[in-house]
């Protein structure tokens, strides 16, 4: 973990990009979510097929092109892609042929969000540097 | 939404990444999760600090440079930090001031998950096309 403090806790990709996947989850303290950064070289991709029993994933594109698979098709993911699986998909991502492709893959339980944003969220008093008074 | 199955929804971003934020949600069909898409040009940044009621967030990098107003201090964020702040951290983001940043926060309810990875996801016999056989 590179820094933390009560309320959170950051964590810095390596600067040589190495193919793998790294979870960030316990390093982080999450408890609501699981997350994994992937980083595939040219044409790598999953080694097998899966699917999950209680968590709905989502999968964040931020860099490069590849390809999802899902259900037998194979649909092309590129920079900003967000993909929604849901338990039942069975699904496996590789990068393009010509490029890697760094992604997230969010994991949280089915159906267990409550509220968000504008109900969850509440506006404070205090400013950072670059609000105005 | 540019396209979806039975088990999957997939959101693309305008070509154009135009300054503002755009919440996913609704659109993919997230039932564990909210997540927002946001884009802000040189300098700009949120202009309020808030925290949260439930849901931890966390804050995903994609691309730029840019500082996170955390509890009274400032921090760097760069190209793939991951930050976890829990409902009571007081946040504000903002890009660098000689570059752009977009980023993604997902919000989920605090203690949710339940199970993750290798105890929720299970293999499949399937083979996608670059799975050898």
């Amino acid at each position: 973990m590179d820094r933390q403090g009560p309320n959170y806790a950051i964590f810095e990709p390596p600067v040589s990009a190495e193919a793998g996947k790294t979870f960030l989850g316990a390093d982080l303290g999450l408890t609501a979510t699981e997350i994994s950064r992937t980083v595939h070289g040219q044409g790598e991709g999953s080694r097998f097929v899966h699917a999950h029993r209680r968590n709905e994933e989502v999968y964040i594109v931020a860099k490069g092109q590849g390809w999802l698979y899902i259900d037998g098709e194979e649909l092309p993911l590129r920079e900003g892609s967000v993909v929604r699986v849901s338990c039942a998909g069975k699904r496996a991502v590789r990068a393009a042929g010509d490029q890697g492709l760094v992604y997230y893959c969010i994991q949280a339980q089915t159906g267990s969000l409550e509220q968000a944003t504008f109900k969850d969220g509440y506006k404070l008093p205090e400013l950072a540097s670059w609000m105005p008074g």
